[in-house]
Formats: structure tokens, sequence, C-alpha cells
């Protein structure tokens, strides 16, 4: 089966929207099984969106829309679908009453304009949309289907979740799809791609290699009449994974750099006290997207490399522009200390002057001081912009992971 | 002139890579005057891509393609568009000299598949790419122009800057294009709307409205012969728009919060020391994006609203489930004094409890302390998601540019 993607809406096509429906939705078919060949916005122009739309249903199996589905007259997806499928579009009594009802527990008078959401075509299904005004269109026929959706994220994935990945699955119901990803670090996309080469010549389970801002992805996707029998066609090539690069493996499926950080610190029962020069705060920040993280994280302070640190810490960098090893390793024990926590994680300001201890510019040291030990690690960042500074922050992350896991280290590694 | 974008590549397809580039293009196309009607994403499927050149060349003015100009097999997008225009590829003995050179400054021989990134067709002239090895092509024929681009991001923005964005503008030498954003806080898109209802119906200069995660703003764009006349179009509604809504307006096209924040304290020749709870650290690394931010940030301290407060800064939250105005008052002279910095600005734990003077769960307390006074405000956040603390940030950080232009205050108000 193949798909295509119309995203709706001018405001894409003026710069001011990011497009982040087509990814999700592009990421959710993959997973099904489903090929996008696809992905097209176009603006709020009756004639564009219709054109749009009348080519889609001819040459792709399954159609989605995003957005158009408003009360305004720049809402065009259902007149459109409509003129393509040449049927007419009726008000529903039933949509209708839920609608006036949705407005009425706001306290609010539904809006005139509103009714064409209570409308289909006698080859439209509804399909309910809890967090928002707008139903959904489901169509099929002749082999085809579209499936029209609101524009808002929230409402794509809560429709996604319970509407329309389901629909689409039930298109194939002899097909189970089994997938899983495993997140590698500290190895090169194309040393990953040269150690694992056989397997990208599988077709199923397929196999595909992601560059991520959390480290180099695999994912494979298995397809069988029962999910049992595509579970088995991937533990193999899982096994294989493993036996091959599971050095480089730090998690899987939905683990993420502050999951994996935070599992091997309350796996323990241990507390962190942070202490951050380079990143700035986005390590704690990041950390704190977690909810578990607040009685995790007993403090942190951010190293400006001043007199602040020696104020605050009551240590401080003796160069501030040429940071050394041993300068990470006193922040992890001060922080540590000052804060009274169980582990000490520290990161000092990039080094700016290069000096015979510091490493050249563009490097930070981290350190990570746990029981009667201090692991120190370098990492070399050339630039400052944010996404480098976002790459630190998972780094260390899982070289905490990694300390508390293994309590292997001591000496020096480099990453960047 | 209209104008459509092709950005080519599987990956995209797939979900696992978000397509910035053509928002990034869409805003640029805008500001020129160039209408964009469509924006397709394709994989590297050489059909496909023929297909989608062949129709964007029909029908569009301006075709911008983006990827697929790489050295391997998959990178198919000069073949397609030689195969549309009905012209072979042809190897440049210049183009493969400068990339042999490029290769060998890197100390690495080129392999022979990157020789095709030195070809062109009769229709083609080269655009130059001192930011990567794959040249772009630029194609002009019979009223239409195809610009291929490489897909790295920093690539097409350096590309278009000196390149493409040029090109497309001398091709419509006639038209000079002006645009100005002004941008607010603390009003909403449909108040905004409401305000300045007679401007958006203004065709030249046309006025936008965007809700950004800064708030809302609004974008406007004059055409006319030259700058001067563009300018003198612009000028009546900017001051209008500013007569309607300056209380609200914070800054002007590149102005940025913490451009705000940083200008306000470094005019003035301050330091600032901050304590941060519910934005966990991403106001100070959001600060610290800026390279001028680390001479005014004395130093930073993350408040958990446990023990560690009252060991770091010798004072604490008395309950930390319901932290009160009083709190963030306490927290800013604390932070300010422990530091020795001139203002200090310190943000509360969510409240999680309410209490008769905490204000409502999700509310967070901001307090700046400058000079002798103590300014406070209090926002409602219902929600824990990182957007929400990233607007938090935003609104910290216009507040504090506020109390240091204005001075005003001292009362609370409201914002979420």
């Amino acid at each position: 089966m193949n798909a295509e993607i119309i995203a709706v809406g001018t405001e894409l096509l003026m710069g001011e929207t990011v497009d982040t429906n087509s990814s999700y939705l592009a990421d959710e078919l993959a997973k099904i099984g489903v090929e996008l060949q696809w992905a097209t916005k176009v603006g709020d122009h009756p004639g564009r969106l219709e054109e749009a739309i009348e080519r889609a249903w001819r040459r792709s199996d399954i159609t989605i829309t995003t957005g158009g589905l408003g009360p305004t007259s720049d809402d065009l997806t259902r007149e459109s679908i409509a003129a393509v499928m040449g049927e007419e579009m009726e008000v529903q009594k039933d949509l209708l009453a839920h609608l006036t009802s949705q407005f009425e527990s706001r306290g609010v008078k539904m809006p005139a304009t509103n009714i064409k959401q209570a409308t289909l075509i006698p080859s439209a299904e509804v399909i309910p949309n809890p967090m928002g005004t707008a139903p959904g269109w489901w169509v099929e026929k002749d082999g085809h289907a579209i499936a029209a959706m609101p524009g808002p994220p929230r409402e794509i994935t809560h429709m996604w979740d319970n509407q329309v990945g389901p629909r689409l699955r039930s298109l194939n119901p002899e097909i189970a799809i089994v997938t899983r990803t495993l997140k590698t670090f500290g190895i090169t996309e194309g040393g990953l791609d040269e150690m694992l080469s056989p397997l990208f010549q599988s077709e199923n389970p397929n196999l595909g290699i992601y560059s991520k801002q959390d480290g180099i992805h695999l994912r494979a996707i298995a397809s069988a009449s029962t999910e049992t029998e595509a579970q088995a066609l991937i533990e193999p090539m899982e096994r294989e994974i493993r036996r091959v690069a599971g050095h480089a493996i730090w998690g899987e499926d939905d683990d993420t750099p502050v999951s994996a950080a935070l599992d091997a610190l309350s796996g323990r029962d241990l507390t962190l006290a942070v202490a951050e020069g380079f990143t700035g705060g986005l390590l704690s920040s990041t950390l704190l997207e977690s909810s578990s993280a607040s009685s995790i994280l007993a403090g942190s302070i951010v190293i400006t490399g001043g007199d602040s640190d020696r104020l605050i810490l009551d240590t401080s960098l003796d160069n501030p522009d040429s940071p050394r090893p041993y300068d990470a390793s006193n922040l992890a024990l001060a922080v540590r200390d000052k804060i009274g926590a169980d582990v000490g994680l520290a990161m000092t300001p990039l080094v700016s002057e290069e000096t015979e201890d510091s490493g050249p510019v563009g490097t930070t040291h981290i350190a990570i001081a746990s029981g009667g030990e201090v692991f120190v690690r370098s990492g070399h960042y050339p630039t400052r912009r944010l996404r480098i500074r976002a790459r630190a922050v998972t780094h260390a992350l899982l070289e905490l992971a990694k300390c508390l896991e293994t309590g292997a280290g001591g000496h020096e590694s480099r990453w960047g």
C-alpha cells in the first residue's frame, strides 16, 4: 500500500508554520508498513487544493489531508474532496447536535459558519475528534481511501492513534507489523553502515539507519501474517545487530538519554547535583523535562567561569579560558558536597585558549563523581551553535548512565 | 512571480527528518514578494522526481529543489532536471578541478562517484557552494527558472543569501521589496486582529499576523519600484500599528527576547544573577546562546525546591509545593547578593498545591531585583510541556527588559 499526504494551509507556504504533521505521519505510516510516496503542501486555494486531491486520489492508495477543516471560508478541504468525488455535502443532524452541545458546554453560542463542520458526503464517514471541533472525514471507494484530518498537532496524534491508524491497518488485516529501534552513541553512521552492511540488504525485516540528535538509530520493520511471526523475523536481526554493535547501543524504542540517566540513578536510589559550564543550564532543564527528575536532581548550578563559581561552590576554575580535566573533577566533587547529593556531574565551559593541559579550543571536560571515584571524559565542540550544546547534553547524560551501569572508565575518551 | 519548492529525499518521507528547509525558503520567498504556491516532498525515485520537476516547470515561474545533489546513485536531482530539459549532463573541467582540490585540502582522495557533482547541462549555470561539495544549478529558459540547491540547512541558507535570493530578486529588477516585522507580547492574535482589522484589507503593503513562541508578530511587506518608495508605503502602516498597539510591541525585525534583555542590561552596564525554578536552567541556557551573555550573566542557580536551595542561597521556599510572590522576591534578592550581581532575576517552581497566597496550581512567580526595588509578576502555566517552559523564558526575559527600560511595575500582572 502506498500513501500521499496533502498538508493544507496558506500559512504553511508563507513560512510562518513548520509542517511537523507530515513528518509525524510519515513516521507512523512507515511503522505500519505503508509507503509514503508524496507529501505536498498547498494553500487555501480552491483550484489548487482540488487539483492536488484529484491527483492524489488517482495515483495513491491512501490520501491523508491535514488542515482546512475549520469553520471559515478559507477552510476548503471538505468542499474540495466533495468536488473530486462529484458528491454533495449534506448537514448531518447528529453531528450538528453534537457540535452545538460542544459549544454550549463551553458557554458559547455556535457561530453559523461552524455548520459546515457537521457535513458529510455520501461516501464519507465521520472520524470523531474529541480534541477539537472539526471532525475528520473517512472516504473509501474503488480501492482508494482519503482520511481528512484537522491541522492542530494534538488533534492529529489523537485521531491517528484512535482512528486513522487502526483503520489503515485494517485495510491490510492479514498483515501484522513489528518495529524495533536500537539507539547507538559514539559511532558514525558510515561506520555502522559498514559493520552491518549485509543486514541492509534484507527486505523483511527491513533495516533503516537514521542520524538523530541522540546518536544513530537503527530501525527494523518486519511484516508477517501474525505479530508472533513478525516478531520472529525481527529477532535474529536484532541479535546480529547486538552482536556486532552492542557496545554502542544505549537504548531501544522509546528510551531517551534523559530516561537512561534517570533510570540509572533512581534504580540505585541516588540523587544528582549538577554544575554545568558549556551547556549553561540546558542539561538541567533537559533532565527536568521528565517529571520524575525533580526528586532526583537535588540542585544545579551554572558555571560562568567568573567569581560567582567561587562564591557559590567555594571553588572555581584556575583559568576560566583554559579549563582542564582536573577542573571538571574538582567541580563535580564540590557541587556534590555543596548540595549534599550522591552523584556529582560537572561540565566545564569550553576551552577558548589552548594550554598544555586544556585540550584544543572547543573542548569541554565532563566529570562524574560517584562513590569514591571520579570519571572524566572530554568532548570537542568546535562551534557554539545550539544543536551542538544539545548534543553535549545528550553525551553527558549517556556517560552518566554508562558510568553508573558499568562503573567503567576513569580514563579520558573523546567524543564530539 | 510564483514559485514551487520540491524537497528531495526518501528520508523526508520516512519521518526521520523534518523538512525545515521548505519553511525557511517559504519565509524568504515571502520577503521578496514571490508567491509560493506549492511545496512537494518526493523520495529518491527517478520516475516520481522527474514527474514532480516536469509539473513544476510547467505550472510555476520558479522551481526550487533542495537535496538530491550528493554523490551517490540515490542522488537524482541533476539527472531528473537534465531529463526534463531534454539535455545531456557534461563534466566541467573547472568544476572538477575545484572539487578535486577541495578533497585534497582535506587530505582525502576524491571518490570517483563525486564526479557527477562537477557536471552541468547546457542551460545550467553553476551556483557556488562554499559550505559543501555539491554546487547548485541555476537553469533559466523560456521565462522559467530552476534553482537546484543542496539539502543541508547551513548550505541552503548561505546559498540563498549569496546567490539564489539575489538572482530571484534580479528577475524582477523593477520591484523593490521592504518588510517590517513588529513583535508584540501579552496580547492575543484575535485581539490584535480586531484592533488592526482595517489594515489587513491593504494589499500593498500587505500585513500578515503570525503566532510565534515569543508572541504575536505583525509583518508588513511593501513593493514599489524603488526601496525609498516601498519604505514610504510601509511607514504610515507602521505608525498606525504603533499608535493602536504600541503598548504591546517589544521589538522589531531581528530582535529576540534574549537581545532585548541583554541590550537592556548591557546598555546600563549591569550584570545579572538568575535563580530559576519552573524553567529549570532553560532561561540561563537561552541567554547563553548569545555570546555576549557570558560577560553579563554572572551566575545562575536552578531552584529545585529542596534543601539544596538553602545550602546554596541561605534561603529557600517555605513550602516548595506552594511558592508565593514573596518567595520570588526573596530568591531574587538572595541570588543577587550571593553572586554579587547588579540585578537578580528569580522564577519559582510551579505551584502544585494551591494555598491562599500561592495562586492557582500551575502558577509561577517571577521577581526582578534591580537597584532598591523588586518587581514581581505571576504567570500561569497549566501544563508542563517543553514549549510552555520556553514561553515562560520568553516572558521572563521580556519582563526583565521592560522593567529596566521603564522601571514600571511593582504590582502583580498575569500572563500565561
